[in-house]
């Protein structure tokens, strides 16, 4: 679970109510069907002619993964490279391939396959680099539609509020329904900006930065596979991936030591 | 047939449409000459300066291409550049030449003759690679020619709408006629944010993203043609071209084989 | 002559005036000289301030080249690369420097010059390499004018209309003028929006996809100086070039062969 | 202590509750519980769900680093990079060791260690680089979560306000209470707008500049340790990293020479 | 003195003033305390937030810079790198020491003597490229302050609307100062929209176009050091650097040949 993601859902959206309800507002003034249908509708209307079916399709994905799905843990990645240096400097490297069938993450069981397969190292680092660069470019599309939803809907609820106020000031007969009229009018504005910046603005940001931490860890596994592969001492192979962590969590990898 | 861009095209606008019925609204109220003849022939006008003529020419071309044109099948295409390793292995790379003559897709074709003909790989690369990235920047034009339009039709949107309230500012003479003229006044602002939110800017996204998907494409066909005339193993051709795939994706190239 | 320029001009600025004239308004209404002398000046004034004096006097230059100008024309220019090549197939490379003076682009008549004197290769690719990076970026900065203007006029306007309205606030003696000092208060808005979504805008755009196809002709005369002077098939030049070029115009350099 | 952060930030809340006094408002009619839990708590909520939950939890010693903090002295460090140089020189590249140890930064102490240790120079230039990559990727982290409260909070204001509105629309039965609840829901738009401008994105601003002074010290840290390393005479060492300095900076280096 | 400058800032404000008073507007209206205080106050008290001290301490010298300074001759530099390379090539490189002690220029006078001093061509370059790559670094901080001032001012001109708005409708009971209060709490968008675009942006913008212009001339300075280092013949070194000016330029250089 990505607790993030939910206690600032719930802290945005509690926010909102929490507010309407200190002046005393209600909070069913706020459901207006016209205005439902006008910003949700458009909204993911213009977002489906902006992409191809296939990422369309993969948005209930998406969705779970901004939700669901546990941090990334660089500390624990570097201590399984360093001990798998140590077994390949002691046992060699062709110790490593019953390990690797025991990896979960198929990008390292990949690399560590490559590797004891006695595979070109520029062949690996080039197999590796291209799998990092499409796996950034699909995470990119995934918070690209969000952002994309983000944009669409505040303009959305403008258009509805110009249709409302259109709406009204042809019919101004009766002065007395105009405040209501306009506050219908504005709930449409009011949809289509709270819904992108409470909802879809933040999940596309969400999504991006989960991005960065999964690809800073395939680096660090890339470099990992290719320095063990090297036959690089254990000590440098630690000194080389601690070089991609900040002091804090630095820390805690050093003292522990080494699994092995 | 782009089905995304149908679908999401139709729930736009009948989420426009169907919001106005919800209110009790008229749509003939929405349509207004002096609004249509602003924010149309300005949007037009001002993107046809914009960009050569040429370019303005392929509109209808560029404009097809994003409603119809079958989706970019990735798997498909390794599938068959892995058969193409195999029968290079098997047969040499002269045996490529008559089925290099039954390929649809030009680029494939001409990298696959220029392998047969012994071209010297460097020069196989970047001429193939000089057409990528101007088949990108060709597409980026289309792209943004749309997006040009996406962004002049909301301000002639907001000068037809200040217009329509300077012309009503100055006859004052009646104010019961104000109602309406303010009405007509926004109609331009109105017609303006929503033809560029729910037709320009997403058709200029469906182009990019379009692109992307055809770039990638030619990417893998580049890397598999060079794989194939550096007569790699047919597994090696597969390995580097999967990792271009997202992970399921993938699992549809791998369990049915290969094609020969 | 540009023709997009003048014809998207016409079209927008007609569709202006138009709009103006179906709903009965008065032209003479729209000229204010408060709000000119301060949006026109203004922006000249922000912009002059924004430049080096040198830039700012070659406006009319840079303006000329938007409206005039014929179009770039790739596939004539790959066509006469394809001769060269040829002939200095045939009579050797020195037999250049005859059509070599014959040549109208200065930039294509240095490189002819630069191979036939048998300068290094690498030299030629710098200079003309050189040469293309700086006229990309004089291109730029006459575009950037015009993006610039196209930024300070709607603010402008907007300066315009919040001092017109301060001093008709002040002045709430005669409630009866009240209309007339909104509109001209107004008319500042729309001059800056328009003049910048009508005019300066479109003109940097138009500047900025001209650079963008004069840059691909001079990269293309690159290509081709450097693959003449490197000795290759003309057959090899004509491909190498036409990687440059949409498939459409491809075709229409293909068939009619090559000019000797 | 970062005196720029805290005499900025007393000058514009200076500034503001100054304008406020000026003209006779209290302040007191600025404090609104229900915008506050809006616009605070919106902005956060969203904040929160837009990144990883580590490094949200790092925002306090994020803050504390834009308040508090020396500022990096490049001068300082040249000289003292020149003193190693000339130490190394004399008495060889071990004669550092001993330094090594005294010196605060851990960067720079790892630098010097990885050189007397005699580790080939492509890798210590790896290992730095790296480490000075990673580090501007984290400084752009907590750049970027000011940058993004600084684009929630306005248009949480903007709801606040509308939600306000619509409030006060639906409720016309008292004219008298309109201008206070207008007063009222436009507070929101001011709080929104207010931490958006005089503290979230100056902070944001504040730890974008600082870092570039960071990475700037580490860069000259990272020349020096490979010049001393390739044994280079501390004159060059020392024209190597002045050329990194402004002039005026350069003045104050240069007259005092080099501490031994 | 930069004309450009000077002339555009005259004729800014005059087109500001000479609008005001042919409307019959009277100066003094736009003289608001209140609004000042806020404005100004709030832009430096955020801009200081933003940046180290000795970026802010430097603000009058770059502010000096904007408005005086002469402007950029490339031609002048040219000929007197070509009439170096003629020195160099009949009397050596060692003839041009004692005309480097007359150059007022730091970066050409430092070039020509590591080039004088046999210095590794490869490490002259590295030199003075990281003194052009920290000059461009330290050019766009002071582009970049007035830039985020500009940036700054009209959020705090909507702040003091905002809040004189607010005040306002709080104190309803004389309907007669309504509209004076609504012109005060205008003054201040006014202020902080037309010094942002009329002072701000515009010197950052010129302090940007400046900066371009002076790494252009440090660029071509860098290219002929090395070009005569290397002994290339004086016409080579002139042909190379020519490829940096624009025709009209150009022309300018070729005639009156070189001085020597």
């Amino acid at each position: 679970m990505d607790l993030a993601t939910v206690i600032g859902f719930v802290l945005a959206w509690g926010a909102f109510f929490g507010s309407v309800m200190i002046e005393g507002g209600n909070i069913k003034a706020f459901i207006n069907p016209s205005a439902m249908v006008l910003v949700f509708g458009g909204t993911f209307g213009a977002t489906i002619m902006s992409f191809p079916l296939d990422q369309i399709m993969k948005l209930p994905v998406i969705l779970k993964h901004a939700f669901i799905g546990a941090p990334v843990d660089l500390g624990k990645t570097i201590k399984l490279l360093v001990s798998f240096a140590e077994r390949a400097r002691r046992e060699g490297l062709l110790a490593l391939e019953e390990q690797a069938r025991q990896i979960d993450d198929p990008f390292l069981q990949k690399g560590i396959q490559l590797a004891v397969d006695g595979t070109d190292p520029e062949l690996v680092r080039a197999i590796l680099e291209t799998e990092i660069a499409y796996v950034q470019e699909r995470h990119a599309v995934g918070a690209n539609i969000f952002a994309t939803m983000g944009g669409y809907a505040p303009t959305l609820g403008v258009i509805g509020t110009v249709a409302g106020l259109v709406h009204m000031m042809e019919n101004l007969s009766d002065p007395g329904s105009m405040g209501p009229s306009i506050a219908a009018a504005f709930i449409a504005t009011l949809m289509g900006v709270s819904s992108a910046n409470l909802i879809y603005i933040p999940i596309g940001n969400k999504l991006k930065t989960r991005s960065a931490g999964e690809v800073l860890l395939r680096e660090i596994m890339l470099e990992g596979i290719l320095s063990i592969q090297a036959g690089d001492n254990p000590r440098v192979v630690e000194e080389k991936l601690k070089a991609f962590l900040d002091p804090s969590t630095r820390k805690q990898v050093a003292p522990e030591g080494v699994i092995v």
